[in-house]
């Protein structure tokens, strides 16, 4: 059996290093996303249940000066306009320069001809988390060439390895979403289990979550390590407890967001599906 | 009586011909979609309700590059912003080059001077299936100045005539979506009742049945006729089992995309309304 | 005590000047928003409760040409890419010839570079109504540098004079949305209670407010300061309604479409939280 894809068991939710949600919500970390036109609505909701406020600050002049000012920012790739992409260079740059923490989604990262060479441009910027599933994290580290349309053709432990390669080249987090998450500072990887399919069904619960790992990671100047993880965590208790109550993927949507708002640490410490 | 404004009754959902949705969830097409900015987030969820998998690539360079691969491809021209324009007729390009089944939605087409003429382009180029309500088939067919924004100041039954010609010129399919919709191949014309009028008071209603459309005509090669009849009568009976359901259009739409992930071909047989 | 910002309490609802809801679903007003792209299509979604026809044209060449026909323009500077800003002063411009009435919303306008200088060029048109909250209007009066993002960092009534000024000098009506809405043509000035503060835990709550003052605005040729009033007492209404129902934001803004589509005048009589 090929070690590399070997199932690995997620580490038990009792023992993950997790950020309060309490010390997000007294924050109210300002996170300017700039990402893709299918998921900003969603995204921003998902923000401000969180407790977060959300700025759409994607317009060149702007983006910049907003990115220094804000506590963390998201860039997706997902939809990279002509506008979008002098935008995410121009924020990406002032959040370099002031420390500020960014998240790069990698959105379709593969054989796509715009944004391939963009997602490896912002790489050499940097980011502070890279946020993605198996086929885009093993393409944005340059080892294939993307799954089908957003959806992974890998399982997450398959590249353990490559995120842990890629988070040593950017100095940052890397996290792998899958059935299990896998989250690499490239010295500790921690795996986190849980979660609910129905996730999938939902436009930009991906992409969402990208967002909270910025949040999270905007919360406190450092632990980004923590941040992601507790990020991650949070997506697959929501998940699970909207999944148990919705007779759709409608109302499951609806019902992650109001999980979300309504979430405390010791939710995310329980263990075993609902 | 003009008869070309007599009410003609659908035919009964029992002698429809459909496409398994069952096929559909099966072969989970990969659908490109390039639409509006307003229905882009419910267009995306009402794919993965459906069991598809939806991508937006909407983007110069990946557009056509990604609809040679895509199983089906979707053009709305809702909000045809300059880099969207480029992108629509690079993807209608390689989608015809590769027999690649795609969709036209001439939204508000009629006398606004940009989507006009490049309605009037891009059904050069073929359309497998254009899908509007009465006035923008009326315009896009070259007889009308269409409606009032979205909204047809027509009925269905008043344009077939024009629908089947222009089914026709096109060598594809027509379907205008009314009180009762009118699907037509230029020979065989068909009537689908039913649905609930809430489905108007949602943004993106008919937008989401193009992008469906798309998806049952990529589930398989051959067939756009039945395609086409299968989502519209899916649209008629989800709508009507969402709205038995709502307290409003807000819980509507979330009601009508639990409902398209739930329904099964047997549920599109049933008659009468609920 | 600084008498500017002493607590004000709203006026008694039973005294408010209104325009009957009826009124507006008869005349179904058409109208165009050309709006930031987080929140179209929940903008759309509550016009279309509320029971106006919108209509999201926004493209150069044809912004100006719907303006001539719709019966109300909302301009919301929440996400100002190169062809929105075209498409916005042909719009605005278009509007003004024709005698349609405006709304300007400056969102997070103050010390953006490329939204600050748009909303002064714009205001320079006279919007038939300003709406934003306190931050913002203070901004675009001249006399500050916004809010944190989207949010205030003041209360309404510290702007309460600020905005009899700057309706004065727009010749139209100022709204200052704030835990009590401060509305007023330079001469009356009214304040609006209620409300849950859950509104602002959903993105687009005050820019969808904007669309349905434009909406009411277009119902009637006349009674800028009533249209206004009636716009903010609905949302005050409808949100304490959707809030007592709602398990978090995500059934909030559900119940709050729902809400929208339900109400009646008398409803907004109504005084005392639910």
């Amino acid at each position: 059996m090929d070690p590399s894809s070997a199932p690995i068991s997620p580490d038990p939710a009792a023992d993950l290093p997790l950020l309060p949600l309490e010390e997000l919500r007294e924050r109210a970390p300002l996170v300017q996303a700039i990402t893709n036109t299918v998921v900003t609505n969603f995204t921003a909701n998902a923000l401000l249940a969180l407790g977060a406020a959300p700025a759409m600050v994607d317009v060149p002049q702007e983006a910049g000066r907003f990115a220094g000012v804000a506590d963390a920012l998201l860039v997706n790739l997902g939809t990279p306009h002509r506008e979008t992409r002098e935008a995410m260079l121009e924020a990406v740059t002032a959040a370099a320069a002031a420390g500020t923490p960014w998240v790069l989604d990698p959105v379709a990262v593969g054989s796509l001809p715009v944004r391939t060479p963009l997602a490896q441009r912002l790489l050499d910027l940097r980011p502070s988390v890279v946020r993605g599933n198996a086929s885009e994290v093993l393409a944005v580290a340059g080892g294939g060439e993307g799954g089908r349309g957003v959806d992974s053709t890998l399982r997450s432990d398959e590249v353990a390895e490559v995120a842990a390669d890629l988070a040593r080249r950017t100095g940052g987090v890397v996290a792998v979403s899958g059935e299990v998450d896998v989250v690499t500072d490239g010295t500790t990887t921690i795996r986190v289990g849980g979660g609910s399919a129905m996730l999938t069904q939902v436009t930009g619960g991906g992409c969402a979550l990208g967002a909270a790992v910025a949040a999270l990671a905007g919360t406190r100047g450092d632990g980004l390590l923590t941040a992601t993880v507790t990020a991650h965590r949070l997506w697959a208790v929501a998940s699970e407890r909207a999944a148990a109550g919705a007779r759709g993927p409608g109302s499951f949507a609806v019902g992650f967001l109001d999980e979300l708002a309504s979430l405390g640490t010791t939710d995310l410490r329980a263990t075993g599906s609902r």
